[in-house]
């Protein structure tokens, strides 16, 4: 809460910063979606502070007991969470994120080290020192969140190797950032990876409902991870479903590609190729492909997809059923967008980050996923037979 | 339970593959620890088919739903838990590790990789063999369980990095193992590392129910990770409570070594040096430290523990509970023995491993630790504002 206080009472100071930061990166030839992402305003920092009042206002996850029994012996034995420790996260010029993940760290009890962009660096500095200095008045150390000053892929690699110090490294960025990760990473890693996110329209669905999820998928913020990259379509709703979606999409600037089947229903589509199936575009891109029906769906999902998150669009829950376990990605959604893969609608106040891997969580990741869980065992001199 | 009726009824056959393994090894010179795992007995067989049983008797972990709630708008999400998909096993000449493992696997919906140690692998084939016709008589792919028969470094390498086809490999093995993970792996590991497990004696602990602790946990089974390896003593404790302790100790062959404090009153105590606090001995082998208090065993700990068991006996709860929340391992008991740091105490039936990283699981990993949990959000057309 005083970090709330603090960074909307230093919202002037916090947009010369910014502005500095701006300038910078655009006298350098930044392009426009990462210059928007790096961009503070009035709004965005007040947004960072009610995020941080949203995450002061979840339940304290530490000493939680999330399982209990006891032994036959005796013994009673609880699982307690725990916090991990030291928390560092990789990421890109967001300085929302600095905010974000300085309150989901200090809400779970870790220590913060955050490595964010030089293009943010004087923003990032600036949100520092307020969420320091605010730490200070709380009576927690300072620098129980840091802020790298050093961003370069050397620091970053450093970072990657300090297995003494670091619990886990949360990397946000794109393939060049995953690609150091799994070449040099050595300390526990939680993968926020790509989003080549699918929307498979059955044969079954209400194909002006379809109509409004992809349309929302794929244009409310198609530079995000959980934006809709593919759409797949069945065969038998295909004639019906696409000349349409087609037009809408086209009228909202997106550039539509298709195989060719989709291309003998609407030929104005570009051809799509095989290197478009893996790829996330993060832009207003989106190709599509004509499907023999939900197996053909999970199958082309299960080849290319990266794991974050897909949705159906279908009336037969049959249908819906059969896709939610075929498929194996973090979220799936049924009859909605995949826009809704996010910590804030999750309803965790904010996220560290959408893990694509399996272990350890999957999926946005908010308090619970900052913290580990360990045993305790009472007895009463119990010994081992 | 098709698998535990197949390897009892094979007990003879696999006794005699043990006994080619057996042999082999014993003329190559290996040791009486190393020997007495690789060894099966009737007893033992019966324990793994024991073993299958309890693990098939427990509830079935997939599908579950481990939380749900509703969105303001309406959506509905459940989290589900999954199979994590392959799940690979490097392990030592311990052929009752085969059937856990294969047993934790099949029942939690993963196939199974089991690479064990050259020493076991006539056991560990027999015991695959048994496996894989009861998974074909029961209806399922008999290939699901697979013991790898290439044991050489070059095939555990391949292994580690087999990252289109292994979601965990979970090591099982001394510091050669672990220190080719840290340099190799690629694929997620849960690491099952050393247990240099500690126990405290407060100054309000019961003695005698101490000096029992200690000597099960030292004595009863020295070679395994679950034993204490480390024992400290508070000041005012020491007096009367070492020389017993010693004598008892020494009497079951234990070789003791102290600090100069414990010592000076246990001359008969070898000197322990520096290079003794971060060793896990995995014999019969104890250091002991006289400490000022509950503080500074946990100073001690955290700077030689390993993160996997300690152990406190202590009459003041409040002593107690600050060792519980100043040590920050896997497993933590009050007045009991770090022995029971076991799966199948737990209530697992088997374990896999028992992690000692933070990330994922802690502790005995059972069928929980083998899998992940996704989301299943279902709606009726919303999308994003």
């Amino acid at each position: 809460m005083a970090a709330a206080d603090r960074i909307s009472a230093a919202t002037h100071h916090l947009l010369e910063a910014n502005a500095d930061d701006f300038n910078k990166a655009g006298a350098e030839g930044i392009s426009g979606a990462l210059l928007d992402r790096l961009r503070l305003t009035e709004a965005r920092v007040a947004g960072m502070a009610a995020s941080l009042q949203k995450v002061a206002a979840l339940e304290d996850p530490i000493g939680q007991e999330t399982a209990a029994w006891e032994f036959e012996n005796g013994l009673q034995l609880t699982k307690i969470r725990v916090p991990l420790g030291v928390v560092a996260v990789i990421y890109e010029a967001r300085p929302n994120v600095t905010a974000d993940a300085a309150g989901l760290c200090v809400k779970s009890g870790n220590a913060a080290i955050l490595r964010g962009s030089s293009y943010a660096l004087r923003s990032n500095h600036a949100i520092g020192v307020e969420i320091a200095t605010a730490l200070e008045q709380t009576g927690l150390p300072g620098d129980s969140v840091q802020i790298m000053q050093d961003t370069s892929r050397e620091g970053a690699r450093q970072l990657m190797q300090a297995v003494e110090w670091v619990d886990l490294l949360v990397p946000r960025g794109g393939p060049k950032l995953l690609a150091a990760i799994a070449a040099e990473a050595t300390v526990p890693v939680v993968i926020d990876g790509a989003g080549n996110c699918h929307i498979y329209v059955d044969a079954s669905a209400d194909l002006s409902m379809a109509t409004e999820i992809v349309f929302n998928a794929k244009t409310s913020r198609p530079g995000v991870c959980n934006a809709a990259e593919k759409l797949l379509v069945h065969r038998e709703a295909a004639a019906g479903f696409l000349p349409n979606m087609y037009e809408k999409l086209a009228a909202a600037g997106v550039l539509v590609k298709g195989d060719g089947t989709a291309r003998s229903i609407v030929p104005q589509m570009e051809a799509a190729a095989e290197s478009d199936w893996p790829v996330e575009y993060l832009d207003l891109v989106m190709a599509v492909k004509v499907v023999d029906g939900v197996e053909e769906a999970i199958d082309h999902i299960g080849r290319y997809g990266t794991g974050h998150s897909e949705a159906i669009v279908a009336g037969d829950q049959h249908v819906a059923d059969r896709f939610v376990a075929g498929t194996d990605s973090a979220v799936v959604f049924v009859n909605a967008s995949t826009r809704f893969t996010d910590g804030e609608e999750f309803g965790f106040g904010a996220e560290i980050g959408i893990s694509t891997q399996k272990l350890h969580v999957r999926g946005p990741m908010g308090l619970d996923a900052l913290t580990s869980e360990r045993y305790v065992v009472r007895g009463e001199g119990q010994v081992r037979v």
